[in-house]
């Protein structure tokens, strides 16, 4: 089934939806209904009484009733002005405003509804004369279409959730219901999918974050600023250090910027103009100079570029800082680490030459396949290229170059990769990386960027082999991208039960009774002499003891909800054969205390 | 000689000074002539002609002359007007408008000029009807005194410099030139303080950062915002490395914050009322929220506690966070890393139990000392009380509790002290831990605070043993204060010769010619494989080979500039003997390459 025909399908289970309402609440006013990602909804006028989803079986029974008739989708067309009388006539409200804007101008309703879905026709901004109608049974709705032949040919549906909404998205107006239901062409495609929407809840990171204790959002310090316990710590630590000892085995050299900087570094940059309103931006008492949080770390970084002189012999020069950087999103987006005002990026800037472009880039995407292989993460590539619009910076040569050198060292790295213009930097093309996650989901994370206009805009250069003053290139890369967006994805990726190396309690020692506590002192010595060295360099084992007075059932079910990776089990038997038991998700088996160090490191 | 002779001797060399002035340059005008630390200035309006270090000696010797004379210090008095008279007839503009604003009030001259330095009558507000002069040969002065019998009791000293100074500090009035002199009761006293002064300015850390590559500041940037060069973060690095593991081990968990809030987090601790002034406003566009740049830590760590439910057995809990904080000090005030806007904290909080109180104390005293004791700088400590003033939050009875507790804690640890009212923080007492550099200099460094009011301000509870709440106390620490400020004294105390622990380049290997470089390559194997663990552990050792094509004596004098604590030299007999020659500041040596791993580490 292709898209035009899930498409179809989906409309028409819309339809059908709300025939079956009208047929259970026949005084049931309706809005729109049109096809969303995965589904569809209708939006729904029941007056005082409250649609809940114990009524979603009465309602899909309805519908399958309606699907069982085996009716065909007739089309049928009506002047305007009928049509209107129509709508009055079967109460209708919504729908007589509908046409009363279709009356005067198509675009009205496209602005307030993005009418493409809503099935309405749209075309142009000059007034409608007739407007289509589809019919099912005794259903009459105003649409444009299209439908799928027959309601029999609808494939496997259920309703999902309810939710108010406002009609025309303006909280001035009435409240409706809107009635979401999900499609696909078979039950089989369904069922993974509500699989999928089941585990998704499962693993949101909202969740695990509260029940994992990572981190809080505090009403006295504001949304999208999440404050990271310190188990989240551990885990922000060891991915930020990850990136690090990753990109300094790359060649990259830390620096460290503060957070704030006068506004004319943004305006050198050229990101004031582009930017402006996405900055937060900061008064001093003391002077009348005008600051800025920095959303980005590129200018900085420019500045100790520019601090010493530099020769061709000093390049490529290359910078990273993990370092948060602060954006004015909108309160309303905000949500979990997913969207936050304060983003920590692993950022990396290049400074090369021209003629290193193409090496630069290939150490860079290498270093971030390096990356997701450990995360355990498949990585697409998206080359976003510039179009024929306005606001990119730099000469449309430079651009040509720049976008075919990246496809050449996306080739090179033999990366799945799809093209797509518009979607540039306006100082560069760039490389955007999507990762699939452990339920089939892409995330957006890393990034590697050309930029041709920040170089000339600061007057940066380096004496070249004839002795003369030549312009560097910058190439702009971060590998998770931000760390708190990461953490969302590598949380509902791994489901809170982390690798071992990441885990912020990565052993829980649980004894049986007080009689192993000597045993348990050895256990802790050779705990404490152990430290991973992949991934992460120096990993010093994160462990704990559980030696309450309390049964084994209640500590290991503990150890579970926080999932722990590695539990070792001690009783007075281990003690005397000088063995414990390590319960891992994989199960459990008995590991003498002898080889417990080389069995954890090959964890 | 006690500080009031060394008080007077130096006040009589500022008269002395302006004899000497006047005998050269009779028209000269004088503003005020007082102590300050060290020696003494006088204020002096030459017209139109500067007064540069070239006349220094001339009027040292018209200084010495004025001393071999032997003139006695002789005090009289004088009505007021006859001393506006006086002023007048000897054409003295700036003493006459200081007698007028005598008559009128004697505390208008105190708040601009610390009249008690001044060696002007000032007590109470009241006009003044009789004031005092102190002549001696012809010089006759306006003053308070006290001074020596006779000029020949000055000791030992120097005129040092000669700057602008407002008359009155006001800029607004006519520049005046300060000239400076430093004084002591002996000849070798003096010698002793002007060495010290050639070795500050040799170790001065502005210099130094420059010529280390340490850091930058860029006008675009800002003032006191300092950008950290490769170098540079490698020292902050393993700085708070050092701080943070050190930490860690005395029972701390890292957290992490953002660096803004809604200002509602310091209304309700108390700070916006108190420093609302000093704080960097953040405005956003999205929102109509206040937020502000965070200037410390603890309101943000209280809404980490307050995340969780806490029990009596949880307790203590220890949060440290090493986070950039951001203070809006005066741009003049600004000066290398000494004090900057953007500071670095390795902040510490412990929410404790009130029985804990004393025992939390002595951790952090401990931490402190061995921190300390590792940088190689002796400690002594400031007990900071509260006075009767006003301003301060909390009753009574706790602080004086409280203050009583430091102290134990103190004497308990043997550490140097004294006590100071009037120093403490608004919401607690304090010490503050002051440590002396290599050439005798003391700065203010590490602090440990007690908090009786967040507590109560936030509703911080635990569940005590009975299951009620109870109020937890809050202890502040910072242990090197602000990494800035502490890498300021750092470099000074270590005259940019870092210890290996912590210099950014550790090691350079200086090749004698390119037949060692296969040689070369075994002993950077064995560098590679070194990691120094004492005092910040998992420390890879940095090094680099200069194995250009020049001369092993300008190769050394260029490891020697960067200050590499060691330098590996290589020559053909080093590869046949299988030896590397080792040159560090205490000397060169003969090391096998199967010993230079334990030698290195040793150091």
């Amino acid at each position: 089934m292709n898209d035009e025909q899930l498409h179809a399908m989906r409309h028409s289970l819309a339809h059908i939806t709300a025939a079956a309402v009208q047929r259970i609440w026949p005084d049931a006013k309706f809005g729109v209904g049109p096809v969303v990602e995965n589904g569809f909804y209708y939006d729904i006028d029941l007056g005082e009484r409250k649609i809940s989803e114990a009524n979603f079986a009465k309602i899909e029974k309805e519908m399958r009733g309606i699907i069982s008739y085996g009716d065909d989708f007739e089309r049928f067309e009506m002047p305007i002005d009928q049509a209107i009388d129509w709508a009055r006539q079967n109460n209708q409200p919504y729908k007589e405003e509908l046409l009363n804007d279709l009356k005067r101008s198509g675009t009205t309703i496209a602005k307030d509804l993005d009418a493409n879905e809503l099935g309405l026709a749209t075309e142009g901004d000059a007034a409608v004369e007739t407007v289509s109608f589809y019919k099912n049974g005794n259903f009459v709705d105003l649409c444009r279409g299209p439908h799928v032949a027959n309601t029999k040919d609808v494939g496997a549906f259920k309703l999902l959730r309810v939710a108010g909404a406002y009609w025309r998205g303006n909280e001035k107006n009435p409240q409706m219901q809107r009635l979401y239901g999900v499609a696909f062409a078979t039950q089989e495609e369904l069922d993974q999918y509500l699989e999928r929407l089941e585990q998704a809840k499962l693993r949101d990171h909202r969740k695990l974050g509260k029940e994992l204790d990572l981190y809080t959002i505090s009403n006295l310090v504001g949304p999208g600023l999440p404050l990271f316990t310190p188990r989240g710590t551990v885990l922000r630590d060891i991915m930020s250090t990850y990136s690090n000892q990753l990109r300094q085995r790359y060649g990259f050299q830390k620096v460290f910027t503060p957070h704030i900087t006068k506004k004319e570094l943004y305006e050198t940059s050229g990101h004031w103009a582009k930017f402006g309103d996405e900055l937060f931006l900061v008064t001093s008492q003391e002077t009348s100079d005008n600051f800025a949080l920095k959303p980005m770390n590129c200018p900085h970084h420019t500045q100790i570029y520019v601090s010493q002189p530099r020769s061709y012999k000093d390049m490529p020069i290359r910078y990273l800082e993990t370092t948060t950087d602060y954006r004015d999103e909108k309160t309303g987006e905000l949500g979990g680490l997913n969207r936050v005002r304060s983003l920590t990026q692993d950022d990396s800037h290049v400074f090369a030459r021209p003629d290193q472009i193409e090496q630069e880039i290939h150490n860079l995407l290498s270093s971030a396949r390096e990356l997701y292989d450990t995360i355990g993460m498949k990585l697409r590539v998206r080359l976003s290229y510039r179009d024929d619009g306005e606001g990119y910076l730099g000469e449309m040569a430079l651009w040509e170059t720049a976008q075919a050198q990246l496809k050449n060292a996306v080739i090179a790295n033999e990366l799945e990769y799809f093209e797509q213009e518009g979607e540039a930097a306006f100082y560069g093309p760039k490389i955007d990386f999507m990762a699939t996650d452990a339920i089939g989901r892409e995330h957006q994370v890393a990034t590697v960027q050309l930029d041709f206009v920040q170089p000339e805009r600061f007057g940066l250069t380096y004496t070249d082999q004839e002795g003369k003053d030549a312009q560097p290139v910058m190439i702009h890369c971060a590998l998770l991208g931000s760390i708190e967006r990461f953490l969302s994805v590598f949380i509902e990726h791994t489901g809170g039960w982390f690798p071992l190396w990441a885990a912020p309690e990565q052993i829980r020692i649980l004894t049986i009774n007080d009689q192993v506590l000597p045993y348990v002192d050895e256990i802790k010595a050779v705990l404490s002499s152990v430290v991973l060295d992949k991934p992460v360099k120096f990993n010093e084992l994160r462990f704990t003891v559980d030696d309450r007075n309390e049964s084994l059932g209640k500590k290991i079910r503990e150890a579970t909800n926080w999932k722990i990776p590695v539990q070792l089990i001690v009783g007075p038997q281990d003690q005397e054969s000088r063995q414990v038991s390590v319960r891992t998700q994989a199960g459990e088996e008995k590991v003498s205390l002898d080889a417990l160090a080389d069995y954890l490191k090959a964890l």
